[in-house]
């Protein structure tokens, strides 16, 4: 290592600390949000759970708002990660759409369901950080045109606007994945069977036209 | 007018009156519902709004989630009443369709939006009062079928399942008809664009097969 690689890794040491300091603050504050609860979780609680002073947790997030930007973004980028991998995985185009379905309706469920505690800070996320979620619906509808263009490639589905057919197609998922519905819906048991009959739905509205 | 028909008549004006009664306790508690709020909303303000005693109240409701589910309860059948209004009414069937997006769009809009103080009525109809909503659902899904049924009849839709695809179709309109997302939502004058897209959508899954 050069003189000049080492100086580097040392400045970066710091960094690599700093990140996983960051990292712990926000799988605290996920973990106190999903027993405690949203709005009953302070920041004194948080820095209490990592040992550290609420003065050290604000040297890394300026505010709760802050940390909750973080825990949203971090389970966002989780579920646009495995759609993606869905998307470009194997198999043909309506069998990737139908992962897809599946695999939205399942993260929600999992990320959400009997974490009722969770409400407030998807509640607090789609009011207070709409930009985080806005860019999520439209990572979500990337992945939807790419498997929709895939099929148009090979032929499959009809040369209609991928776009518009990405858009609607997660707008119909919206049934079984939006979070606040999710938490407040008495029947979860049906929803992998909703996930399943939508997709076929949609997939006859990408059938070739005559 | 006989003997017997006058005798019936007073005997049924007692039950005029209570209707108009809890028609008015019933106006009442909407109003209050809509200005002061669900939660801050006491029986005893509904009461004092129609100057009487809060006793006389409890004489037609037994509590103030008995209010509540009469008020639920007027709101959908009015919905409902406009549904089959389109469903039964000239047009093709795919117009027919596209006017019953656009009605139930529109219907959740001018119910609940700019009226957050109904959100917490609809949290408690979505959760006490849960056999309500499910018979209101089935009621809107059974006017999409009607279309659909007729739809096939005229050959212009495809012999699928009418049930399946009436299901589908009113569970896409989720997006933008669900009371809470509604009220959540911060682009409310792009659902008229959105109900209509997605009744395109739709109505693509519907054509014949070749």
């Amino acid at each position: 290592m050069s003189v000049h690689a080492q100086a580097q890794a040392q400045a970066q040491a710091p960094t690599a600390a700093a990140q996983a300091t960051r990292a712990a603050i926000i799988d605290t504050a996920e973990r106190l949000y999903r027993t405690l609860g949203y709005q009953k979780t302070a920041v004194a609680d948080i820095a209490r759970a990592l040992r550290m002073s609420p003065a050290n947790v604000y040297r890394f997030f300026p505010s709760k708002a802050a940390i909750t930007q973080a825990i949203a973004a971090r389970i966002l980028d989780g579920l646009e990660a495995a759609a993606w991998a869905v998307a470009r995985g194997p198999g043909s185009a309506p069998d990737r759409l139908r992962a897809l379905f599946r695999l939205l309706q399942e993260q929600t469920l999992a990320l959400f369901f009997d974490q009722r505690r969770m409400h407030d800070m998807v509640a607090a996320a789609l009011t207070e950080h709409w930009g985080i979620v806005a860019a999520h619906i439209g990572e979500i509808d990337a992945a939807f045109r790419h498997i929709v263009a895939d099929g148009q490639a090979a032929g499959v589905f009809a040369a209609i606007d991928a776009d518009e057919a990405a858009r609607m197609m997660h707008g119909a998922c919206v049934l079984f994945t939006h979070p606040i519905l999710v938490q407040e819906c008495q029947d979860t048991k049906d929803l992998p069977q909703m996930a399943a009959r939508m997709a076929e739905f949609c997939l006859r509205a990408l059938r070739p036209d005559c």
